[in-house]
């Protein structure tokens, strides 16, 4: 349930996906790294908050107590710490499971691929941050797939809001995930849930709520700098500060323009500690040309400074910030576009057929296809003793092979091959 | 317990090396899939004979009772049934689960990738089957992994040899994997094994022992042919012709050289119905040129005609036959290599580091560094304000970066950057 096989279309687009991605990875100087699928359950478990309900565990049948990765993040946080390594710029491309329901028309599965890129070590503050958010920028804008927005916040200056609007810090993280589902469900919900389910008092919601339905750029940073309360938070004042800053490098970057420092942005996940973006779509809605509406996440990120300490025995703490690439999302919309527009997507590269005009030459065959593969060309053969030419070139139009190699007795003779253009049926002896 | 991290050098000589798997599969014309890590324990129950204890089995969590695969032929068969797909040639490159005894210094692991090429699909004998062949021959000469040899057996012909040897047939699968144990043990050991495990008479064993410790080619196959009870098996006599027409394809591909009937090769799986082939290694021991013995199986694989039927509802058959890349071994094998030659195996592409001589340039690096990746060149820069150009320059040498782009007050003054060879020292303005 929750999973699907790829059949050789999806495949070869998937791959072209990647492929693209890939190369904006390593533009970036990123080196790959892989993990196990496998990771002892105690790694995952209070990494997740209420999501660690998703995770697949695998039975004990005599041996260690283990779980299917739910991430990227932590496998990469368990290996920095394993190894000791405090300073790394890496990406990692593998799937993830999460036993959450399947939505699979929407393009949610419980096995998708992730695509993560991550830079870890102790820097000089928003550098590393920025670029994350230029990389998202360039997969977007390279993938073609339409206008979009990163929005941007900050989970300092969200535990700000918070104290200052008589939270106790032990609801914060929770407070957080109720706050994430701001884009899913209007905020009088988002409110009751605070209320009734997390137990916060109706007045600490409402102005929670007058914070977090905040959104625009340097001058609401520049605003909250001066709010009177906010302002007096540290962790708030320094979460604004580096948000500005941020803004600075994102300028020179030429990208600030799609960025949206957006105060109801929380991301589900423990682990965050500072900056925070998730990326999204954007699409007419009903032909309104002014009116833009997001039509889902594409991909998200953010710091998590504590992550690493958790696995390291002294609880060495490495910085790190990193993005992930929401694969799937992007692959459903590029697959109804090359469905409406009607390309069949060639799933092999066969450059030539090797075919036969009549019976009792498939030694010919075997001896030419031979000589092919071992030049480096890609070539295919009917695996039949004696096709008939005709089902040889039906074959080659079925699988868009350009061209056949036909070798009959004369040819044979004659020392030579006819190379036959399957589309406009030109042929030359060679 | 058998995993591992592959870390930035494993992982980029590991892809250099599926690379090459890939260019040799997108050659002969396979499609590429891809299954889920899970499946259905139902689905691989009662398909690996003895070796099904090694299975990993996921914990009911109130849903299905899942595995991780345990190859990747299983769900290719399950695939094929389920689409209904009756003719198909693909490749498939993913990890897959065993709970074996890891053995990882030499390269065996509880996780490990498989590379299969399989050709589906009812055709005249034994051209997939020498295509097969031909494929191996081509990964490991072009991986110039030193002298090898193909074993090729048919599990027909096995089974005829046990027919008339007067094994009952219930208990052809279970001699099978003891004669499989022939690479590893001598022939004593093996018989005692089917003596007192498996409950053979000491005269079937030993009339089985005749058999299974020849070897030859064609001469061997035109022997056994003539063998007054072999020849009366009709399996066995089916095989033989089979074997024979496979030796005169692998002619006409010019490998029949490389080749080795080998009535000891028996294969571990259930599965197999035919031609069974597996690739060993050949070193010199000792320094005797003359004496290459086998340092292990890099690849493998057979015929399997009545996997596909076992997941169909009305028990359609597809026939199939495939191989399988022993890609770990070959990868150890390369590792060393690259250790002993002193390579170091660059992990990351950066083309050129954007770097400054002097403090308060960062903006002019994010706007320089912006404008490369822009251009689809691969860059990288220190995070930090003000990196000495020293620590810069180093970091170059570090990570084998070519080239420095310089940009200092004067640089900017000129609107030009200071080009640099990092390994020459040479440098240009531009």
């Amino acid at each position: 349930q929750g999973t699907r096989d790829h059949p050789p279309a999806h495949t070869a687009l998937r791959d072209r996906l990647l492929a693209a991605v890939v190369t904006c990875f390593k533009r970036h100087g990123a080196a790959a790294i892989d993990t196990p699928v496998l990771e002892l359950r105690e790694t995952l478990m209070g990494k997740y908050g209420e999501q660690a309900k998703l995770i697949y565990e695998l039975q004990d049948q005599g041996g260690e107590l283990l779980a299917l990765r739910y991430d990227l993040t932590v496998p990469f946080a368990r290996y920095l710490a394993m190894n000791k390594i405090t300073n790394m710029k890496r990406y990692h491309i593998a799937k993830v499971y999460r036993r959450d329901n399947p939505a699979t028309t929407r393009g949610r599965y419980r096995e998708f691929y992730q695509c993560d890129f991550d830079i870890a070590g102790q820097f000089d503050p928003m550098i590393p941050d920025a670029e994350c958010l230029k990389i998202v920028h360039e997969i977007l804008s390279d993938l073609q797939l339409g206008d979009f927005l990163i929005k941007v916040n900050d989970r300092r200056i969200l535990n700000g809001v918070f104290a200052i609007c008589g939270i106790p810090e032990s609801k914060f993280i929770s407070t957080c995930s109720t706050i994430d589902k701001l884009d899913k469900m209007p905020w009088e919900e988002v409110r009751s849930e605070m209320v009734g389910e997390k137990g916060l008092s109706p007045e600490a919601a409402d102005r929670i709520g007058e914070y977090v339905q905040l959104h625009g750029g340097l001058d609401l940073i520049e605003q909250l700098l001066q709010d009177p309360k906010l302002s007096q938070n540290k962790l708030a004042k320094e979460g604004l500060g580096d948000m500005k800053l941020l803004f600075e490098y994102l300028t020179l970057f030429g990208i600030a323009g799609k960025i949206s420092f957006d105060l109801s942005l929380a991301r589900g996940l423990d682990y965050y500690t500072g900056v925070i973006f998730e990326a999204v779509l954007l699409q007419q809605e009903n032909n309104h040309v002014e009116e833009l509406v997001s039509v889902g996440s594409v991909a998200g990120g953010g710091r998590y400074d504590g992550l690493v300490g958790m696995f390291d025995p002294k609880g060495r703490k490495v910085p790190c910030v990193g993005v992930s690439i929401g694969i799937e999302r992007i692959f459903s919309i590029l697959e109804q576009r090359v469905k409406a527009s009607g390309e069949k997507v060639r799933t092999t590269e066969t450059q030539v057929l090797v075919a036969t005009p009549h019976k009792h030459l498939l030694a010919a065959r075997l001896k030419l296809i031979s000589e092919l593969w071992d030049a480096g060309i890609k070539a295919e053969m009917l695996y039949k003793k004696d096709p008939k030419l005709l089902k040889q070139l039906q074959y080659c139009e079925d699988t868009r092979i350009p061209l056949a190699a036909i070798v009959g007795e004369q040819e044979l003779t004659d020392g030579v091959v006819k190379l036959r253009d399957v589309a406009t049926r030109e042929e030359v002896r060679m």
